[in-house]
C-alpha cells in the first residue's frame, strides 16, 4: 500500500488530487499495487471541495506519519518547499515535485538525501510540464552521448510571441492578454526575462549530460525587446522567432543559454506555437528526437507527476546516484563562433532601393535586406551573412554613422 | 552481472553489439550494475569483424547457458525468432526485441511467458525505431485515458512520399530510389501497402488502450495509388499527404486503420518528412503530445534496445501483467462518419472555368476546385465538403456521367 500526501493544493496539487481521486483504483489494479490519497496540506480551509476530508494545516502530520510513504510537493517558491521536501525525504518518504525552483537550486542535495534514505526524489513535471522528457533522457536515450538540447520551455513567452504575430500586437499588449488569461503572472519577470526557461534547461542538461549545470550559469536574454515588426519581417523571410533554451555539450564543456532565435520554417521547433512546449534532443545514436506537448497547466503537469508516482510503484528500490550529484559541469561560451544575425533597423526617409545599397555596402552581398514593415515604414530589417559578434558590432557602427539609421534589435539566426 | 547475448547480427543486432562494445563499462558505472556482451548468434562466420570472438551458430549455447540472463532478439521474420524468444524466456532470460512481426503476432503469449518466468519481454524498438514511445505510453502517460494515436510509423513510405513531392517523381521512380538507398526492400509490399505500419499501430494501441488490438484487424490502404499530382495539388491548397497509422478509442471500441490522409500544414505530423517518424498521442490529461525521431536505422533502433536493457537493469523484478494480455479489444469502423475528401480527376478538354462550374454543380459551393496539375493539364483535383462515403460515391457517379471526367483517386482529409 502506497499512501500519498499532497503538499500544496494549488493548480497542480489539486490536479494531482483530482486524478488520484478518479484513478487510484484503476491504477492500483493496473500496476498491482494499492495507492491511496491520504492527506493534503494547505493553509486554506477549502470547505465544500473534494479535498476537504484530506486537509491538514500542519506539515508535521504528514512528515511524522510513518504510514505515508510518498509526498507530492506542489508548493511553489524555494525555501519553504525545500525545507519540507528535505524533511520528507529524511523521514523516508519518496518525493515527487513539479517545483522547478527547488529542483534547479537544490536538486543535487535533494537527490543525494533521497539516495541516502533509500527513497526517490522525482521531478519529471519540473521541465516541459506534461511532456515526458526526464524519463526518456534518463532511460530511453541513456546510451547516447547527448550533444545538444534545444527547447521551447516556457509556455508564457511562447504564447506572447504567437499572439503578437497573429494579432499584430506589441509585446506589452500580448503580455496583458496573457495575464488576463492566467498564462502570465502579475510580475512576469521569471517568464519574460527567461529565468524560468533557464531553470528548466539547467535541469534537462544536468540529466542529459550527467554533470551539474547550475541555472545561475545560464546566460539569459528574454523577449521584452521583441517587437511585432521583428516577427513580421522575419516571417516574410521564412523565419519564426522563438525563445529558445539551449545547451551544447562540446569537447567536455557545456554552453547553456536562453535567448530569442530566428528559426527556419523547417526547424521542428518552429511549429511549436502558443502555450505548447517542445524539446529537441540531439543524440549520438538517435540523431534528432523531439518531444512536444503542453508545457504547463493543471492536468498536463499533474499527469507528469502521476508518471513519476507510477515509476516509483513499478521501479526498483535500488538506484544509483546520478552523475550530476557528483560532478559540476565545466561551462563555456561561444563568443568566437560566427552566426547570421537578424538586425532590426529604424530608418528615416531612406527609400527601399537606397537601403538595399546601404545594406550591401556595409554587410556585403551575402546580406539580405528584408524590407520595411507594413505597419510602420520606418522599421526595417536585414539578415547578415556569417559574422562574429565583434565583426557585427563593427559593421553596425559603420551602418549607423548616418543619423538616419539606428539599430534597435539584434537576434541570432539558428540554421 | 548481466550477461547479454544477441541473436541475429544483422543491421540492428550489430548496432546493439557496437554500442555494448563501446559503452558497457560506462553504462555499468552509471547504473551501478555490470553488463557485458557475452555471445552473438549468427549463421555467418563474420571473420575479421569485432563480433567474431562472440560468435556461435548454435542457439542452444545461449539458451542453455545459465549465466546469460538477457537475450537481444534481432532476428527478423516470425517463426524462428518467435521459437527462440519463447525458449529464452522459458529458460528464465529477459528478452528485448526490435522484431515487430513477433510482437504483433505473438506479443500476448510472449509477455505472458515472461511474466510466468519472472523475467521481462521488452519491445520499445518494435514501433517508432529510435523514438521513445512505448515507455512514455506505459509509464509517463499511464494515468491518462488515451483516446487517439496518429502516427507516421513507416520511414520507407514517408521517404517515398517526400521524395515524390520534392523531386516531382512518380511512385515507381521514388520506390526505385528508396530501394537503391537501402530504405526499401526488393519486395516492398510490407512497407508500401501499409502492413508494417499496421503492426506498429496495433502494438502501440494495445499498450495505450490496455486491450489487445490484433494487427489483422487494422484496415490497410497503402500508397501505391498516390501520384505526384496528388502531392502537387494538395500542397498548393495547404495540405500534405502522409501515410497515417491511426487508432481511435471511443465508447469502449477501437478503430484502427492505415491510410493516406491529407493533413493541414499546421498538423504536427505534416512536418515529419523523409525517413523520420512521428507519433501524436491524445490523452485525457495531457491533450496532444508528439514524439518525433528516426523510425529506423541501425543505431537509432539499437539505442531503443539499449533503453530497454537499462530499464531492465534499473527496474523492479516485480511487474504486473498488462491488460492487453488479458483482454481483446472490441473493434469498430466509422463508415457512417463524414469527412472531407480529396478527389483526383482525369479530365479531357474541359477548361478551368468549366470544371469549376461542374464541381460546384456536383459537390455544392463548399467544394474547392484545386485546379490542374502543372506537369499534366489533364490531371486535376477537388476537395469536397463533409460527406459520408455513401454520399461521396453518389456524387462521384454524377460527376463521372460525362465521358470526359474520371475519378482516379480519393483520399480523406484530416482536420
Amino acid at each position: 500500500m502506497v499512501k500519498i500526501a499532497i503538499m500544496g493544493c494549488g493548480v497542480v496539487g489539486s490536479g494531482v488530487a483530482d486524478i488520484l481521486l478518479e484513478k487510484s483504483e484503476e491504477l492500483s489494479r493496473k500496476f498491482n499495487k494499492k495507492i491511496e490519497l491520504t492527506r493534503i496540506l494547505d493553509i486554506r480551509d477549502l470547505k465544500g471541495t473534494p479535498y476537504e476530508p484530506f486537509l491538514t494545516k500542519d506539515a508535521n502530520e504528514i512528515i511524522n506519519d510513518p504510514d505515508i510513504n510518498m509526498v507530492i510537493m506542489t508548493i511553489g517558491g524555494e525555501e519553504h518547499a525545500f525545507t519540507l521536501t528535505k524533511k520528507a525525504l529524511e523521514a523516508g518518504k519518496h518525493v515527487v515535485t513539479s517545483n522547478k525552483e527547488i529542483v534547479a537550486a537544490f536538486g543535487r542535495e535533494l537527490v543525494e538525501t533521497a539516495y541516502n534514505n533509500s527513497v526517490r526524489f522525482m521531478y519529471e513535471a519540473s521541465a516541459g510540464g506534461g511532456i515526458p522528457i526526464i524519463r526518456p533522457l534518463n532511460i530511453c536515450l541513456a546510451s547516447n552521448d547527448i550533444y545538444e538540447i534545444q527547447g521551447i520551455l516556457n509556455g508564457t513567452t511562447n504564447y506572447i510571441l504567437t499572439k503578437m504575430y497573429r494579432d499584430k500586437m506589441s509585446f506589452e499588449e500580448a503580455l496583458a492578454k496573457a495575464q488576463q488569461k492566467g498564462y502570465a503572472e502579475a510580475d512576469p519577470t521569471a517568464d519574460v526575462d527567461g529565468h524560468d526557461a533557464a531553470r528548466k534547461i539547467a535541469i534537462l542538461s544536468s540529466v542529459a549530460y550527467d554533470r551539474f549545470v547550475d541555472y545561475k550559469d545560464v546566460s539569459c536574454t528574454g523577449i521584452r525587446n521583441i517587437s511585432y515588426e521583428d516577427l513580421e519581417l522575419s516571417s516574410a523571410n521564412g523565419f519564426k522567432i522563438k525563445l529558445i533554451a539551449r545547451s551544447i555539450n562540446k569537447d567536455g564543456k557545456i554552453e547553456a543559454l536562453v535567448e530569442p532565435l530566428l528559426l527556419g520554417e523547417d526547424h521542428m521547433l518552429a511549429k511549436v506555437d502558443s502555450v505548447f512546449n517542445g524539446v529537441l534532443v540531439k543524440g549520438s545514436y538517435t540523431g534528432d528526437s523531439m518531444f512536444y506537448g503542453k508545457g504547463a497547466g493543471k492536468l498536463p503537469t499533474a499527469s507528469a507527476i502521476l508518471g513519476d508516482i507510477i515509476e516509483i510503484l513499478t521501479g526498483s528500490s535500488e538506484h544509483s546516484l546520478p552523475g550530476f550529484v557528483k560532478e559540476k559541469a565545466e561551462m563555456t561560451t561561444s563568443k568566437q563562433d560566427s552566426f547570421r544575425f537578424f538586425v532590426r533597423l529604424w530608418k528615416n526617409s531612406i527609400s527601399t532601393e537606397e537601403m538595399e545599397k546601404i545594406v550591401v555596402n556595409s554587410f556585403g552581398k551575402v546580406a539580405i535586406y528584408c524590407g520595411e514593415s507594413e505597419v510602420n515604414r520606418k522599421k526595417a530589417a536585414l539578415i547578415t551573412g556569417y559574422l562574429s559578434r565583434e565583426e557585427l558590432d563593427k559593421k553596425i557602427e559603420e551602418l549607423t554613422k548616418s543619423l538616419n539609421i539606428k539599430v534597435e534589435n539584434v537576434i541570432k539566426v539558428e540554421d
